[in-house]
């Protein structure tokens, strides 16, 4: 009887051990989605479609609520030990970064709106190659804590230093544009400011890959050997 | 016997969660003392304190790590339940926030060190004020996290408001500067920085309030009614 029990509560756990996992995920697809709109948005000058991006907000905020409850009935039904313990409490960190990455998401949206106000200052050809290099980083820093891969979190450590690069290319494009042509300054600190989202999105996700790492080498590539982003 | 086992676990446990709360009064004292210096370094234009700052960072990092293994330990060896259980679980979200905060006191050097290249832009005056602000916040937050205390939570959340204004304030300054006089548009730049690093630092003790009236309250103020920053 009391065996019968024990593996009725395994396949429990396991169950919401899947379910927190399904949550995480569906919750980096819905970020991910958040950011490749607000820039769809930006590109499109679509203040309609940019509102609808900081609509669905709340769908992130409350995916953020759900898996930290998630994590926390494991932690309280289960006691989870060793590995599992540590694959619960980097989700609960998970989840603030994702939250926040949809925050930078709608930040990039309210610039767009702010934008649209004004003529177009100039095509965007960095900001969504930079943005797309941000989404991967978000999928596969979320795909490498799934699958404890650190070849991949690494890869996407690595990746920051392009974003970097890029954020870099970009400010001194828009300071030469400001300096040659003062009435661009409100546009392109504006602009300034999206690269600077889309930095943070980065800096989110290789926050994520650098879990990943700690979490299956037990040492602390952490901090290491890195900067603070700009 | 094992009635004198329990109570000598508990006494352990007891103290360990004392260790975990002085730890993050610890991490916490440090990362305000960092802001404080950052800006220090900024208005006396001296780089080599800033370097000092920005060297002190590792000490911030290994906090960091060490909270979150305290935590950890806490929920492997003692699986408390319960309020002990979500006072854990905030505490290990609470150290990537102060982490965080410190990586923005080291922006703040950076920049700070690049603007010692150039003459003074223009006296601080709002900086200082809005960074006094951002380290009132950061250390009512903690304050309100250990004795939950939502009035002082609530407060925080409040002052966020007028961080953003004085952001907004300094903005608006700062783009009358490079529109009259696009020269000043590097360092102008660096000092918008400025701003949005305190603003971060300001959203991050923000946060932290708003775990805590959750964690009192166990509802939802987390994300509602509540803006993004900018």
């Amino acid at each position: 009887m009391e065996s019968s029990q024990l593996q009725h509560t395994n396949r429990q756990y396991e169950e919401e051990l899947r379910g927190l996992r399904a949550a995480l995920l569906k919750m980096g697809g819905l970020v991910e989605r958040q950011i490749a709109e607000a820039i769809e948005a930006l590109v499109a000058r679509d203040s309609e479609h940019a509102r609808q991006v900081i609509g669905r907000d709340v769908e992130v905020n409350r995916m953020d609520i759900e898996g930290d409850e998630c994590c926390i009935r494991l932690l309280a039904r289960y006691q989870p030990a060793a590995s599992d313990l540590r694959f619960i409490t980097t989700g609960l960190k998970i989840t603030t970064d994702l939250e926040r990455i949809g925050d930078n998401a709608v930040n990039i949206c309210e610039r767009a709106i702010e934008l649209n106000e004004e003529p177009q200052l100039k095509p965007y050809i960095d900001i969504p190659r930079m943005a797309q290099l941000a989404r991967s980083m978000v999928r596969d820093s979320l795909d490498a804590f799934m699958r404890y891969d650190t070849d991949l979190a690494e890869q996407v450590i690595a990746r920051d230093d392009e974003v970097d690069q890029l954020n870099r290319l970009i400010y001194g494009e828009l300071l030469t544009y400001m300096a040659q042509n003062p009435s661009t300054v409100p546009r392109a600190t504006k602009i300034l400011f999206v690269s600077k989202y889309l930095e943070r999105i980065a800096d989110h996700a290789t926050n994520i890959a650098e879990m990943v790492v700690f979490l299956v080498k037990g040492r602390t590539i952490k901090h290491l050997d890195r900067g603070h982003g700009r």
